[in-house]
């Protein structure tokens, strides 16, 4: 029994105003709604086997508990992954703060100010630290920036290298990276050559190569060479770069690079297990409107004020469908903001003084090690030294160093060691303690090793931009910080009703633990027995999922909903091709399905077969009949969201997925609308084979402002086996393709969030919160059907959790989905999904955590808005010159001097009367999408540059 | 080695700034700026004795270690201290999170609404439960609550009543509580006299009684009698009551209290080690022009809206020197704010839920423990039973319990238990398996106890406010929280440049520990084995401290400023008295002193002669010599700041701490500005005997938006003997006066804070902390003083930390100081301290964490002020309707369809260019002090009365 029920915290309305809604939607019951709603052919037959939820405190104490069960032994073991140091002003005022990481993508970019600079600043760190032209704002992880540049490479091959199809890895990048390119090149016919860099000799077949930099076992080559050569023959060369020994080596930018990928892990973000971790992306200006995932930009606004955007824009959220080069449609920004947070906080003479540091440790470590006697592999090096000792006697030292509570990286001709920023002196101490008392074999002499070799020390300035020379006290950090904060609209202050997306509640406790050290500060690659508080965690969240679906098995390594897709398909791919019926390769898409399905179905390898849908949103029977039988028997799967994008339980869907399955094909359902499902219905009911699961929606995790997220699939027994392995820690089934994401569990530290939000519903209140997410959808088109068309509805009239208004009609009157978007703003609300999955339209998913009250004043936002397209339509207002066109509405121009406009000032920036206590003032004016895109900005303008802009 | 370094953190210039502002200053170097401000006389010789500084992970790893030490037992200790849950939204977003912890007291109402709306909540929760009319903002524990009621009903007797001086106190009172009533009493020639309330007859010669409720022994006793015959006697009834207790029961409105008092403690604030904690004081409305501390009232703003600020102002800012009744002087904001919000979260059904939660663990104890054959002590509880155990039989149980891990409290004739909020049923299991196995005497006999009397059951309703019951989820307490923070200017956004307060960066990792359980979850009265960790913590701290004020004890206890000059002087008292000099009563204080000096005086029992200052504003030395000459007899103490409050290091002070010697006086040294001394000079240089440190000023203790403070005294040799004690917990010398606080080490938990200050910064940092802003100071003076007058600077024109910058001149302008530090608003500044120690001036003091930017904004900012007051005088703008009369301008009005002032809009609201970056909104015009006052509503405002003054 607890004092309160976390339940009532987690959802919206009150006791009392459940049945006042009910009424309002004209129905007779919550229980009469659900049934009115989703079709009963798939209702779940008894409630989910998941325990009574328990309180708040009672998980924060169990949480206490499993966190005991995680050791932290000093971890040498690097590969991507190294201890830092979160500043704490960053840790309080970031990583904690809801004001950060429950913002949504900045797609609405006057109200995204503040997350849009810091990743400006993100990109421009990475582009000077790794010396190139332009850098996106941040990929999953290191392993999956490797394979993107090398699908970007292929996809731009120039005419003459039509025909190559192979791409060198160097067998010094990260066993992992290796490991998620086999994954990602197999179905795209790309054949991967790995071998040693020196012995390679280019051919015309290879397009591209990756290196390591410095490399797996800590050299630091010079890959001058290498690159001229690869650039004769016309192949690009990317680079897995450490993004910290940037700081003191010669870029790759400047000797030859083509891109440049990694991880920013280790500038200030916690381990945390794997993940969640910004990685880099930067590539050259040639390559910069190849480069795929999200590119912020510089542009202006309508009053000619610098303002920033996410660039290139239609080819993420509105993802080129199966025309897509690829299916990233999300970034790490949380994360991506730290790690600049972490550069702009240290500055470049702090970074050097942390790098220096590291190097100098590392220096010494050598030396210490060559006095006991111990000889060097490397020639070379930034933070890592392998020891050469036979694997014969590396078990001796294995077993003092676990003794002395410290991992190393062992390998069967040696040890390595990385170091990092948190390594002290004292450490070094223990490390050598640990190899002075074994009997290794010892020679005294000296490797004459050269550290980093002269000709690859960086000799060019990096950050001298304001920004990273500014802020270098607590006090003016803080103050950047919350300024940037303060530009930015998020869950604290008012709902973000984003259609497909769920933005419900992400709890403090559920939040809690990810600060914890014994979660925050463990390698991925730690021995099993040290992390069997995470084991837990991950296996009692697989298990729920297993419930929750209705399925048999859990992979929680793929690190967003596309990746989860991904992961999906590839798991039917190899189910198919196991059966020897590896020529399956047509899937079947809805015309109303999110652009990443058509997109993944094609890094795939498939064949994309659009679906059509009828006049009521639903899949077009006869259509799906025809395409079936058209491509029988090269059938391999249909990708199917359930409730459909369009906010309904298609009552045919058993039909549908019985329709596939007859004909040798498999289904896979997008897991985006599982916020109605949970508890009440599941994919196992519908027919699915396999889904993924967005925990970053239905599960809690916040958006972090656009990252991270988690995809984990679940699938039917029959598609158990095949859920990915990794290279370097096991999981998956026993027929099991390789990696999707360098970690084993993906982002696993934010699973903690979606176990948490599990514990503390429990079987029941999952229900409860799926059932009043529906109630608080067909409350708000109870609401708004009287103004706004409602698209596409059940028989009974029912919306499932979410509904499209359409705003179509208001052409007429010269007013697009877009002005009623930005119109919201004046009323401090972020605009609902504009324009998916129908052009034109609002779709509105209130989750179930808005209260009566926040939904009262939405409807009355949008039917206010209503009223201002009549009186434009009317004649009354201006085409031109009305509230809409001109909104968002700063307070600069409302407290301008000079007013212009035919409508009066309050009209504009306080059009409802609880707007005054408690205005959220835009930080930009309607900012200029196609001037960004055309003179594309992507680092921090200089002083001139923004005087230019300002001017324009 | 560290890779950071926390002193280049902490300061606010950088490395390249400092000589710029040593030649902006005219200093030749930083060396000689010290010697030009510091009377050589008085520098130390040598370098402070404290370890060098370590850095932020240093420190937290440190941190770790000593949390370890203490050892979390379960307590059922209660006397004042319960468990309790902190709900995770507010210890997030209010407790971690610098919007709220670093504001200043709210003076400027306009810019610090949503603290003054949480005190108001805050108030009115304390007025509903208690049954009373009005209530304050918080006091600093319920013992010090409870001598401000002896001391307001003292000081308020009838003219019947003018020689009763005796104070009856229930023997069933805190024992804590008892001990602080001693102290308060003796110096005023109040008898207490203590016994059985069934027992006491009450004579002409008492004008007031205190009782418990619940007892200290857990019993509710029916006080309504008592209370009549009391009133029937004109004597006043005042209860220290339990907070939680007074959901279930009759609150002492009802039965007759005049005034109630206690801590909110349990209201999700935690223990601490004894705090900071909010006590509370409610009254009957004929007290509400005495009550002491501050309170919270409903005005209007220029716009006619309402607008809270602080009621009667004069009776706290202002304090009335030695007229005053009390020497309050602050409040526990940032813990009164959260237990308010604890009352909005869980609303008035919540809160039902919790007490009757606790109070049916205690039946279901009680019912236990009599199964168990024990007889129980009480006739009737809330949360408190006494188990009947003799003394030769306890210790069993005791050690049985200490074996569990538990705590229980332990008397001559039986054994306390005290139940809370995070009581749970395995917790009774453990407390009753304690017990069955001792072998204690039972009787198998029902005591018949009622648990709660029909009679005292509580029948009205309470909090029924809409505000205790819109917020009930947590997304919408999450919004409510940030809405009211977005309505105060804290240290996040600018300087806060208060004179006297010292506004300086509170570190995150300063602050860090205070969340650890290990350090949050203890009770002040646990063995003393069980909080080894807090006393390293005490005893290093106390070290440092002494090191610092070259002083050899220091007592922690003092919970204030203020309260740290009362216990000084209190220890100066108990000197004379113990050495045969009772008679020696007379505190000589110069005019500039601080009003609570002379107030402080007054409560200490002395008579206080001012000295005047001469033209210089330093004390006038002949002045002084003729008073101490006057008073040679009686002289008891001299009071003196140093750096004075005019911002000067006095070239005389070891002259006059001489003069005070040499005539058998004693040296109160006032630390306000230590943060000017450190590690340069100290108190003991100057020749003071005993002074105060504000640890919320110069070590870093945030001022959490007015309180928590800490105001530990250092004593020399002579006055260490008499260093306050604790009834509960060993403290002080041994010549020990008793307490002045409630908790033996005061709010130990804050403690945390400076001894992170000292730690990180060592004793180099710290100096050159000092000598930063001394610099800082500086820098100020020579930007403004070709702008405004600065008075009173030392021999060499050299200021200390702070100065003061006439505006008086600006009266002929009709100019007043007002005017200027509301114009600063809208410049984004806070104004420094307003006509203190002057009137008509401002008190500037901008820290060493301010960098040369900020300095540079704030400096750029008060001289473009000045360009508009010539405007004015020169007749350019008008004398009545101008930017400085009008401040602060709201968004509201700069964005309101009619502006009828005759200068522009953009010139009220955007006066500098930086300011368009980052404006911060006042969310109330000017506020009217004199209706407020006039019209005093310390309470939610219901939402008739709210119209009823928007429209007034």
């Amino acid at each position: 029994m607890s004092s309160t029920n976390f339940l009532s915290r987690h959802i919206g309305p009150g006791a009392k105003d459940i049945p006042e809604m009910l009424a309002a939607a004209g129905a007779a019951s919550l229980d009469n709604l659900i049934e009115e709603t989703i079709p009963a052919s798939i209702r779940l037959k008894k409630p989910l086997n998941i325990p009574e939820g328990i309180s708040e405190h009672g998980f924060l104490k169990q949480m206490k508990e499993i966190a005991g069960k995680n050791q932290l032994f000093k971890s040498y073991i690097g590969m991507g992954y190294y201890n830092c140091y979160v500043p704490g002003v960053i840790q309080r005022n970031i990583f904690e703060n809801p004001g950060w990481y429950t913002a949504y993508t900045p797609y609405q970019a006057e109200i995204a100010q503040g997350r849009l600079e810091a990743l400006l600043n993100f990109q421009t760190m990475v582009a000077d630290l790794s010396g190139m032209e332009i850098a996106n704002a941040s990929l999953l992880d290191e392993a999956t920036a490797a394979a993107e540049a090398m699908i970007m490479f292929f996809n731009t091959r120039s005419k003459e290298k039509e025909g190559a199809k192979k791409f060198f890895v160097s067998k010094e990048c990260f066993p992992q990276t290796i490991d998620v390119l086999k994954t990602r090149s197999a179905p795209l016919k790309i054949e991967l050559v790995t071998g040693s860099h020196e012995d390679f000799v280019p051919g015309e077949s290879f397009f591209g190569a990756l290196l390591q930099y410095p490399s797996c076992s800590g050299e630091i080559h010079d890959y001058r060479n290498f690159a001229e050569q690869m650039h004769a023959k016309d192949i690009q060369v990317a680079v897995a770069a450490d993004i910290m020994s940037l700081v003191l080596l010669t870029p790759p930018g400047e000797w030859g690079a083509d891109a440049v990928v990694g991880s920013t892990q280790r500038f200030g973000i916690p381990m945390g297990y794997g993940g969640p971790h910004a990685a880099y992306f930067a590539v050259k200006e040639k390559f910069k409107r190849n480069i795929p995932g999200r590119i912020i930009g510089v542009s202006v606004d309508a009053q000619g004020k610098r303002a920033l955007r996410m660039a290139l824009q239609t080819r993420e959220q509105h993802i080129r469908r199966d025309k897509a080069t690829s299916n990233i449609c999300t970034a790490q920004v949380l994360l991506a903001v730290m790690a600049g947070m972490y550069a702009v906080y240290h500055g470049p003479e702090g970074l050097k003084k942390i790098a220096g540091r590291i190097h100098s440790m590392a220096e010494q470590l050598a030396e210490g090690l060559e006095k006991l006697g111990y000889t060097l592999a490397n020639k070379s090096w930034f933070d890592t030294i392998k020891v050469q000792i036979p694997a014969s006697k590396s078990g001796e030292i294995k077993d003092r160093a676990l003794a002395a509570r410290i991992n190393f990286r062992y390998a069967d001709d040696g040890i390595f060691i990385s170091l990092d920023e948190c390594t002290g002196k004292d450490d070094l101490q223990s490390i050598l303690q640990v190899f002075a008392s074994a009997s290794a074999t010892r020679k005294q002499n000296s490797s004459g090793s050269s550290s980093i070799p002269e000709t690859l020390r960086r000799k060019s300035a990096f950050l001298s931009h304001q920004v990273f020379n500014s802020h270098l006290s607590e006090t003016a950090m803080l103050r950047y910080i919350r300024s940037l904060e303060n530009k930015d609209l998020s869950l604290n202050h008012s709902m973000i009703a984003l259609g497909s997306c769920t933005m419900k509640l992400n709890a403090t406790s559920e939040m809690a633990p990810l600060s914890w050290p014994e979660f925050a500060n463990i390698h991925p690659f730690v021995p099993a027995d040290q992390a069997k508080g995470y084991q837990q965690i991950t296996e009692e969240l697989e298990k729920y999922l297993c419930e929750i679906t209705g399925f048999s098995a859990v992979s929680l390594q793929p690190n967003s909903g596309a990746q989860g897709e991904y992961a999906g398909l590839m798991v039917i791919r190899e189910y198919h091709i196991q059966r020897g019926e590896s020529h399956r390769d047509v899937v079947l898409i809805p015309s109303s399905a999110h652009g990443t399905n058509p997109a993944t179905a094609v890094m795939a390898g498939m064949k994309v077969v659009v679906i059509k849908c009828d006049q009521k949103g639903n899949v077009d029977l006869a259509d799906l009949r025809e395409k079936t039988s058209l491509h029988k028997n090269n059938l391999c799967a249909l990708m199917i969201t359930y409730p459909s994008t369009h906010g309904v339980f298609e009552e045919a869907v058993t039909e549908i997925t019985k329709i596939i399955h007859d004909n040798g094909g498999q289904v896979y359902m997008d897991g985006a609308n599982m916020n109605a499902q949970v508890g009440l219905t599941n994919p196992a009911s519908i027919g699915a084979d396999v889904c993924h699961i967005n925990l970053h929606k239905t599960f809690a995790i916040p958006h972090g402002g656009g990252g991270p997220g988690m995809g984990p699939i679940a699938a039917a027994a029959h598609l158990a086996p095949y859920l990915p392995s990794h290279t370097v820690v096991k999981t998956g089934g026993n027929k099991r393709i390789t990696a999707v994401s360098a970690a084993p569990w993906g982002s696993a530290s934010i699973l903690l969030i979606s176990y948490g939000y599990i514990r503390m519903l429990g079987g029941n209140g999952l229900a409860e919160a799926s059932r009043i997410a529906i109630l608080n959808a067909n409350y708000i088109k109870a609401k708004l059907e009287g103004h706004f068309p409602i698209l596409y509805q059940g028989n009974k009239n029912r919306v499932a959790h979410e509904m499209i208004a359409d705003c179509r009609q208001f052409k007429t009157a010269g007013i697009e989905v877009e002005d009623v978007a930005k119109r919201l703003m004046d009323y401090g609300f972020h605009a609902p999904t504009v324009s998916f999955p129908v052009a034109g339209t609002l779709m509105i998913e209130p989750t179930e955590s808005e209260s009566k009250e926040e939904l009262d004043r939405f409807c009355e936002a949008l039917i206010s808005i209503r009223n201002e397209i009549s009186e434009i339509a009317g004649g009354k207002a201006d085409r031109h010159d009305n509230v809409l066109k001109n909104a968002p509405h700063t307070a600069a121009e409302a407290s301008a001097d000079e007013w212009k406009h035919p409508y009066l000032r309050t009209k504009a920036v306080y059009p409802a009367p609880w707007i005054k206590e408690n205005k959220f003032w835009p930080a930009a004016g309607r900012v200029d999408n196609a001037y960004g895109d055309r003179n594309l900005v992507c680092v921090c303008p200089s002083v001139e540059d923004y005087a230019e802009i300002t001017n324009a």
